[in-house]
């Protein structure tokens, strides 16, 4: 059976993997976690945060993908299967049912700053030990901490 | 707090209401699926599998946006968190790892035999009851019929 | 002169006839009400307000075309002009005058309360006489409910 | 409640809310009686004339809206009901029913004629009052000035 | 050798698999008519039935395309052959040559009339046995009438 | 009654509707050809096969309607309808049902010699007698060949 | 002063400097003979004959600057002035004022006669003598061509 | 036989159809003497003269068109025949043959020099007589005078 | 070097200059003060804002250039520098730091109101002397009170 | 009052603030500095000059708008107002007024000279501190490098 | 081993075989030549003849993909090898660095001379072999001589 | 004669230069090897590797440009040349002729081990030197290693 060759020293390697499987889980329960509340979310801004938790779905989804296929590239065959992400998920669980626009601000407020804290965290960990990853999770957390000063721009 | 008001009669909503949770959960499980293959196939057929996988989870995640904002329009909230779905999905466990394409294919077989009888037997249940709902059904079926034709006949 | 020959029988042709008569003369006075709150409208969701019944104006365009189309090819003249409009809706009437973001969004819950209620029932009364009629009925019921559901959401 | 600023005089107010008022009433008319005619023209020149008016209506909505905005611009909130297009509208009433090609040909030319010659005098009322409406009214005269060309010139 | 598992009963697949390769050979048969008249009509409306005889074909090919899918996706496997279609359709036969234009619009009307008959019968045959099929004729039937209706407004 | 003048003598006129007349009868069946394989192929390589046959399709499509209109520029009226195309092609008959992805290959590889080989015949035909239609048929054989030479590449 | 090297013999430069002059000559006026027509013509046929001759001004432009460029790559500089235009062009003369429809029909058909005849001839000038401007030229006619046909065609 | 009918009076319509004949000769003769200079220009500004030049054509064919539409709008048959243009036309004769870039832009700073001081006096003109055509001619001033500083900015 | 020579006499000249002159620092100040509120603005309104005070810029930008292109092209040299701007713009000067959403909605109505009265007056001022310069002052008026009407709208 | 939460400590906040702040409005300078000359510039090469210019524009503003947002996100409110560019900008003033080609060229190479020097010291100074900040100036240096590369290269 | 099946003689095949590698060769080379003069070109006219270099490039690799993919359709393995082009290409070497734009003029106009004489040449040997190969050749060389043409013109 | 300002110091300039050169080589033989392979390859996943290797040619020109142009930007000219490619490259040769497809793969997992190599040792070797350049190398590796990925999964 075919076995994907990895770039990387064994040690790099080790580091590498555990940084994108973390990540990956993050970023596809962040895309779960954002159709769930673009679907039941109610209040005066519903349609406001309705779209805009639609782009935090699609940029979860996008470097999902990305962060998926450089883990297959060095070698370590990605995991995003829903058992997985239930079961390992660092995100705060979300309750179900309708919820207030504000609580939808508040929530992923919180959210946001626990990811990128640990996606920071990650991204330090990973730069010796692979450059092209480093990147990767640097342009992730661009974009998520963008997407947190908007959150945070919004509490009211 | 803001209700959703139900266009359907008490019986009527119940019986759409779960027909419909199902169907999310389904649809929702089979795009992380879908996405696990496309990263993890290998073998000859790689390329043609890989890019068809998107084709599943492009389809999944347009028809599970469709059946949950249904839900949401009836008045019953829709629930497609990570947990909801690894604990309630009726899709047959994928294992991780690297899976060979004449396996993914297999895979997918079984896969969409399950869920077009599951969704074949929703469309029935929800006939009487909402036939708005009933249409949204038989699409999926469509596509999905569709699809696993393909599957079928590129099984070798 | 030119006469469009029915495909329906004598007792069908005039079930759908009524229905489809109803049903655009509903949406055609929909699309200006729609536009009348889109002009009107002031207040902090101006807005968000303002772009929503653009939508809705461009929905109800949409499906009063494909009905009357569909009266025409039944062979019943549809018939969408002012007077007959303005006579024979039963939207509830809107006052003259600039209009409060909160009334807008209570007057359109009513509004499309009544409007959908309408629609279900022509979409039943057409059922055996011609599935084709019935199936337009049940896209133009969809998209309103769906409308229907961000109305409420969005209550406040 | 808000009261939108009006940047004229009282004077010159006056003039262009009536002029404008006017100009949308006979505009959603002229939008109207197009899609009328688009349902039911018959004859040989059918889909000429059937694609035709259908430039008709897209260019009376557009300056209806053009119109409208500009009312609400200097305060004056805009009145597109359709009670008050029904009651207030300069045009001629059309008959229901089928229509000859030929027929509606000869329709639309004596409509244009009128309309033209009104918005005419529109543009002339508010030239020193406010030469921005007065341009809005002139691009509309240019647009309509050149369907009336084409009707004419396919009167055959 | 493979063969596609249809989700239907035994008797159910057996009333489908007849309705769709009939549908399938008047719409193959449909696409050919159209563009036999499409490059051979004449007459001062040339230019009119020359372009709207392009929209009969590609509605054409569009649904053949979908109603041979569907069939194959049943376990069917669909007959377009050029011999099954000239020895089974049940279109009148053409005549070679030049055709005046009001020629075409004759025929056609009566080719419409035949079609849509045929594929109504069609659509009620399926009715209880495959809803998905159901659905996607009663989508041919909605297009053809519509066209129907074009052809008999421009018989003149 | 309306009849095209050619541009040609009577003695390039008989030689160039001939050719025309059997390289259309030629496309117009290859096109039904690559749609009769597109819908029945099975095996692995079912969804390579399956979309290369659409690009067959489309090219047969594209050229037969450029033949059929150079024929009718030149005066001759072509003649696309199924029974000609069914009794006058030289296309072997294909058996209907399902077929392996390698025996379409090998159907496909034996189809265009042929038709290349009467391609390549009608374009030295025509090249004296008519140098514009000589162009057409060969832009039919460079494009014909580049298939011919991918079906070979693919064999296996 | 820059003079541009020309690719071919004297001889043949000679002979296929004419033909190119004329060729432009020809389609320059016929760009402006066919935007005469457009904006006078009348009639009932008045949409579709002012739509066709917008594909003839667009055609005739398109290759226009083909054959200039081609003049100006073999080292001859065009000639495409007013006066050149109206001294020497080929084409009848047309009547200022309104033109019927009908008329316009008659006489474009009179007018691409000759221009072909005379395109036909300048082809087989520079067929030995420059093979690119040959296939430049039949490319020319294979367009007028088909136009021609289509003029015939509607000629009623 | 159809006659345009005017919404000017006598005297206007005299005088806009005056300055729009010869609004209409100018605009086509820049034109034809833009694409000359882009078929013959040489030197080192060779391809930023060539494009340049090619938005003269453009802008003056687009002007053109509205120009002579706008004359045919009010009832004046539109004269834009070769004849005409090279019989009366106000612009100075450009020699034939290749011509430097530097002569080009000097050519065209004079040749713009006199169009726009004939274009600003049509202007004036027109502006009691018919505001839409006054509003056309400035449109046309407006393009014409920022092209004419382009080419004096780049005298050099 | 280079002189851009003036189509307006002296007087006229000198008028239009100093209008176009303060347009330009309006609008540039304008697009200065919209993406500071752009990147400033806190609050629960703060998408909606946001994005707003995008249109602005746009909108400040596009007919910024429009307006010292005109400019330029009567001769008079723009001037746009940043001292320039900071030195003679007559907009309120805005603070530094966040700002709430409500704040940025007032300010942008005062900010508005002066801008709107300063061009109304230049327009009036340049109606004589350069119609042209008076056609741009009134699309930007335009365009410039509808944003007015939109900020007044959401006041609240 | 909301305030932005920072994800750095605050050692680093202070650093990247100034290098952002500083980046800031060179970036908003250098976009007003190729309007001014965009505006002004004069001879033979003013076109290619003219469009360079714009490029240099929209770069300076997609840059300015990054880092701006980037200072929002990082908790420190951004400040490109006319009077923090005027008075704290370090790029060389610029003279008003027309402006030759080979002057424009020589100013950018001098103002390209030092923004570049000041951008890498930015991307020094918070390196170590934010490298997400840090990736962004490289972003804006490779950009400015390579202009400044075509800058000197058509230098003459 | 598959062997593409060649529809020529042996002898045209022998021919066309030769014809067809030199010209590969050449234009491949030449796409190398034009981008390395693409990114070493200095001067005044830096821009233009840098973006005109892309466009060489651009039909080089268009060219050479076509006449490689008609060298493997007559059953001939094209060669595009990187030694091959070093060790065969007939064009003159160009030195290596910096070159100021005059002077890559003046190369690309010697280079052109010469590729064109040797296309020449090949189009007229092929032309009784395979006259779809001649056809290929003959747009090779029109677009060649087109740009030869332009690059003559800027000479200066 | 023009030279390239650096913005790096010496002994920086010599290994970024070096680096550069290199990877310029790498790259550009890499789109001829992936050409070459394109025309070449057969055998049952002859669609698949046909398109798959255009991806290798786009993303290798695509890279092979921005390497350069960085080159230039640092003040070495770059140099890809023929000869400097085929003298230089490290690339494994290829052999002429057919290849299988299965080959293909083969081959160019070999050819990617070699480049990414030498590319992650150029990053390297340039990170202090200039991080601009190593970030270009970093993306470059990325894609790369994410091809490498996929070429290894197909390898069957």
């Amino acid at each position: 059976m075919t076995t994907i060759h990895s770039p990387l020293t064994d040690d790099a390697h080790k580091v590498v993997t555990e940084a994108l499987r973390d990540a990956l889980i993050d970023l596809v329960d962040l895309s779960l976690a954002g159709k769930q509340a673009h679907w039941n979310v109610t209040g005066p801004r519903f349609r406001t945060i309705h779209f805009q938790l639609d782009e935090v779905v699609d940029a979860a989804r996008k470097h999902a993908d990305i962060v998926a296929e450089r883990s297959a590239t060095i070698g370590s065959p990605p995991d995003g299967r829903a058992e997985t992400v239930a079961g390992d998920s660092q995100l705060p669980r979300q309750q179900p049912g309708w919820v207030r626009d504000d609580d939808v601000v508040a929530t992923f407020i919180g959210l946001y700053d626990g990811v990128i804290a640990r996606m920071r965290q990650r991204a330090h960990d990973v730069e010796r030990a692979d450059p092209v990853s480093n990147n990767i999770l640097l342009d992730v957390i661009e974009e998520l901490e963008k997407q947190y000063w908007m959150w945070q721009a919004e509490r009211g």
